[in-house]
């Protein structure tokens, strides 16, 4: 019999993260993803459509953390500013979940088709902060080169974090990031 | 009896743009391009693998150029002035075949599969430009940031030059959209 179990997703994401790490993306099934988690294949899928969905679920969230950065950026802030705000959301996202994160990067980096849906993901969050600099009055060129321009500097910030042994969160890789393109 | 055929592989691609506008990409068929463009099949796949690849053949030559343009960029450049020559490149290349680049872009626009082709391509050519900046002795975060921000602006001046009408060219496009870079 099915019943509610505490923290499901979270121990099925866990158990999966390690497998992963253990035996790759590829060499590890659903089956054993539920049994490291204790839970039953059943519970794996009223959670996760497939395998693939641990690493990507959720992304709703992450859509309305970017719309929240814009909204609260200055109303004087420029619009790279403005996507700054937005991917320093982002990057909090990532490193609350910090082990998860530099996992998660790992596993999609070992993958081609993971690499296309994260990379498809990112497009669609830089659609959705250029939505949000359009709303903010920003012309139509300038919100697409500054959601672009910030996503770029976000993925370049977000893999150094996410391969690095220094501890530094990725709110300061970003930030940094933003400084040396800037200077750039 | 095959025969050599003066420009097929041109006037392939034709019949085939030609064919894309009137009925869509999945709406044409390989033997249609061939009828249009009074050559036989055979003939046709002496030149592309499949249908896809008269949109994609020959993205050899966009390397070279685009590291052609690495190379001629004053020794003084910035990391950004010279992901911008690479570009430029680029946007030479398109523009030397307006239309068909014009089409290409419309008909890959419309089609998710060949958008997720386009991407990947596009994310090889930004590692290509990050490669000639290491070359240059530019550190790893930097060449990483420039190429990556080059290529957004490119993205983003591409899509505004592929869905213009005022017949400015590309390089224009694309002056215009790293000035705006610049000035976020």
């Amino acid at each position: 019999m099915a019943r509610w179990e505490p923290n499901a997703q979270t121990r099925l994401q866990q158990a999966a993260m390690e497998l992963f790490r253990e035996r790759g993306f590829d060499g590890t099934s659903v089956a054993e993803i539920a049994e490291r988690a204790g839970l039953t294949e059943r519970t794996f899928f009223r959670h996760f459509a497939d395998k693939r969905e641990v690493l990507f679920v959720g992304g709703d969230w992450v859509t309305t953390d970017l719309r929240a950065g814009i909204a609260d950026a200055p109303a004087d802030a420029t619009p790279l500013e403005v996507a700054e705000a937005a991917f320093s959301r982002l990057a909090d996202a990532f490193e609350e979940r910090r082990e998860f994160s530099r996992t998660r990067h790992a596993v999609i980096d070992a993958n081609p088709e993971l690499m296309e849906r994260e990379r498809r993901k990112l497009a669609l969050l830089a659609d959705s902060v250029a939505d949000g600099l359009r709303e903010r009055g920003v012309d139509e060129t300038r919100a697409r080169l500054a959601s672009e321009v910030g996503m770029a500097v976000f993925r370049t910030a977000y893999t150094r974090w996410a391969t690095s042994s220094d501890g530094r969160t990725a709110r300061a890789y970003l930030r940094e990031a933003f400084a040396q393109a800037k200077a750039l």
